[in-house]
């Protein structure tokens, strides 16, 4: 159980490593730059420190009121599922079985029959609402779950792949498979707008291949990102499961001609992985970006005095700042240490506050403040009066300036190709868009070659004729290939 | 696993078994009438249905911003703890491995070392402190996490006692005792309050007893609350845990003089146990009866119609008043279903919703609306104008009156003996007061002969001489005995 093997956050070092030197390290450094996360004694396993819980509980927020206002109920269900109902759904076993973290004893005894911990919540989820669903008008039966999950992955990362995650989950059931069908896009929707406009992370979305959808899914929408090293970050999924799981759960309903039929579902999810594509879309050599809309403190007062008289004239005028702030609902913090100028800002900065208002003894002589956006270089001055809704304004603009400078990378590093060798150098710097038969086994090719994947079938991908770049059978649309996290 | 041995709620059924036929069958029915929760297919777990979690939501939204307020920053750490940590302070592993589920398989492998699931997490939580802190300058350190906990229970009961459980935990450290007992009286004082004044549940305030305490505390403080059938419910703690843990993970910091000192360290949580004493202090024959402060829903608009005409009518007006309420930030629902008025009646009774608002013609034709109490038998009138401030008032009357009542309740069951004949007689009714000399042979032997133990010693216990009720020795103060759950 030793975390030997695994890297320490550089927590105490002063410097962080260039993303062009070495991204993994330069990721590492990030978070413990910024206080997000520390390894936990067991391997594989982190604990959310609270910088980094206060951006889940952010996420959290948001997504939480967008999968109410579709009509969505929170639950919880339970942690242990008994091992049986993991087997029941031949390709579920098979994708999450060999994950599994196993309760073999509890109580002090040998339990008869072991329990797992949760990897998905399908089986167990399914079989209680075979016991709540009768007729068709307990249908639509809308669910989501906040709750962690345990994976026993052998190579793990800070955020994006940890043996527990936390998440959440959500299942419905549904009397068709157009409804659930049109339920699993919904939630993609909600996923892809939340992406792009609150964490500023410009997304594909589309449809996952057969190699790469969700191991009892009948097919997988997903939502996809682009890092700054060009690899793809899978950042959410919604699943349509059809009747699979219905079928092994018993999860009948009475149709309004009185004819039993077997409810239809769907699942889908994002987790604290979310966190780690916030980071590697966003952050830069000097520490931690944070989209305005989801950092914990969007605006950090930092009064500068030489004396005592300053400092009494600084901190009032700061604390009037800070009030106007919050009263635009904006998330403010006053530094009021006695540190020096220089830590303080290091700090901030390597915490990626977006915005950071310096009052000095000059600027009160100007009635003005000094404003440091994150995202850019460079200082501007700013008048007293107004200030609230000019710094309302600036956290808009930082919100657009990441996502614009996220897309235009992306687009940068999205490329269209029309044979393997172009294929195999494009896809070292980025996304590419190549033709591909549909078949599995030119899927496979490419990954061994490559490591790429699919990583999803764009929904507004045009249609075009052309040929697959490994076997030349025909295609009509071209798919995102990249290396992935 | 089968869950044949336990009680399932008799969902179907129409009728709730009366309280003063069987208590423990009503709370049983109370649950499956509004609702609340199910039964898990692993032993002794539970599923939270949506109306149920809804509740746990309102309680962690109130306690969470209390928390904060006080400086609390929210974090998450690890589920599985490895058993070695769990082992290093004698009385806690005393306390918790005999009730702990062990991970002894995963990812395909048997574990070198066994993990348990957190059952409390004071063990890795301590951990992490000592690695985070190394000068009085990085305390007080203030943390709480919203988890699952699991503990291998022999007797189980929804909400009141599961193998897995819902809670939060915080956790502080600080540099002196003074400091951490501040700690542990402060986050007590939030639950006191919280109980009081949201969940209408009055409670007793005190110290428990050595035998009482949490394993592995110096000090453990409590709220207690009487239930209806005169049991206590212990419905919150705080404990001041020394240097208990601090010397066994090593959590030093340098004080201001240079000297290493060992940390001072409390733990206080509150559970979905919370969600069992509110329908147990107020709920009645009926069904489930919730204060307005923590319902989900406050208030529900029934339109009535007879015909066409009537419904469009009756619609317009329900829809206004909800939007007139919901500006005044309750929270409401308009049942528009094509029910009969008996069906959805006495299922928004059974759910225990504060206020029903029933609108007909013959309402509408008098410019007013029919209001009924949940709290109370009768229906009242009140016109349309200045509706939702009427009902605004009337929801904090309701608050109001579910407390003074319960107090009420709790008074006329709470007695002062002096003898222990007294105190086997009036035991059975409610909560007693005696003298105790304060050594655990006398706590045994009252346990032994009534199944009562000392709840707490209340802070506000007069001081009086008197005398043990077993032994006859001094005693200066009375604690508080009860049966509890």
């Amino acid at each position: 159980m030793s975390q030997a093997t695994q890297k320490e956050p550089s927590k105490n070092e002063k410097t962080i490593t260039p993303r062009a030197k070495d991204f993994s390290e330069w990721y590492l450094d990030i978070i413990a730059a910024a206080d997000l996360a520390d390894y936990a004694p067991v391997k594989g396993c982190m604990v959310i420190k609270p910088y980094g819980y206060a951006i889940w509980e952010n996420i959290q927020k948001v997504l939480d009121a967008k999968f109410k206002q579709t009509g969505v109920k929170n639950a919880y269900f339970p942690l242990l599922i008994p091992q049986s109902y993991l087997q029941r759904e031949a390709a579920h076993v098979e994708g999450f079985a060999p994950e599994t973290a196993v309760v073999t004893e509890a109580g002090g005894k040998k339990l008869e029959e072991p329990l797992v911990i949760r990897p998905t919540s399908e089986t167990i989820i399914y079989a209680m609402f075979a016991k709540w669903v009768q007729s068709y008008r307990d249908l639509p039966l809308l669910i989501n779950q906040w709750a962690n999950i345990v994976r026993w992955e052998m190579r793990t990362r800070l955020f994006l792949r940890t043996t527990e995650f936390l998440w959440q989950e959500g299942h419905t059931a549904h009397t068709t498979e157009k409804e659930a069908d049109e339920r699993a896009l919904q939630m993609l929707d909600i996923y892809q707008d939340f992406a792009n406009n609150y964490l500023a992370m410009p997304v594909f979305s589309g449809t996952k291949s057969e190699a790469e959808k969700f191991a009892g899914a009948v097919r997988t929408y997903c939502i996809e990102a682009m890092m700054q090293d060009g690899k793809a970050l899978q950042a959410g999924t919604s699943h349509l499961l059809g009747q699979n799981f219905a079928k092994v759960f018993d999860l009948k309903f009475l149709n309004p001609e009185g004819v039993e039929d077997f409810a239809h579902n769907t699942s889908w999810g994002v987790s604290t992985r979310l966190i780690g594509g916030i980071i590697m879309t966003h952050s830069d050599d000097k520490g931690l970006v944070l989209p305005p809309k989801i950092a914990p403190i969007q605006v950090v007062v930092l009064p500068i005095w030489n004396n005592e008289d300053d400092k009494v004239n600084v901190l009032v005028v700061a604390e009037k700042v800070a009030a106007e702030l919050q009263e635009l609902n904006i998330s403010v913090e006053i530094d009021r240490r006695d540190e020096r100028f220089g830590v303080k800002t290091y700090e901030w900065e390597k915490k990626g506050v977006p915005v950071r208002i310096e009052i000095g003894p000059k600027d009160l002589a100007k009635e003005a403040v000094t404003v440091v956006r994150r995202d850019l270089d460079g200082k501007n001055s700013l008048p007293l009066g107004g200030l609230a809704q000019s710094i309302d304004d600036l956290l808009i603009e930082i919100q657009n300036n990441l996502f614009d400078r996220s897309r235009l990378f992306r687009d940068q590093h999205t490329f269209e190709v029309n044979n393997y060798d172009e294929f195999k150098e494009k896809i070292e710097l980025g996304f590419v868009k190549a033709h591909w038969c549909g078949l599995p086994k030119c899927e496979e090719k490419i990954k061994e070659d490559t490591k790429a994947t699919v990583r999803c079938l764009p929904f507004d991908a045009p249609v075009e004729p052309g040929k697959c770049i490994i076997c030349g059978e025909g295609s009509s649309k071209r798919p995102i290939f990249a290396k992935s996290y």
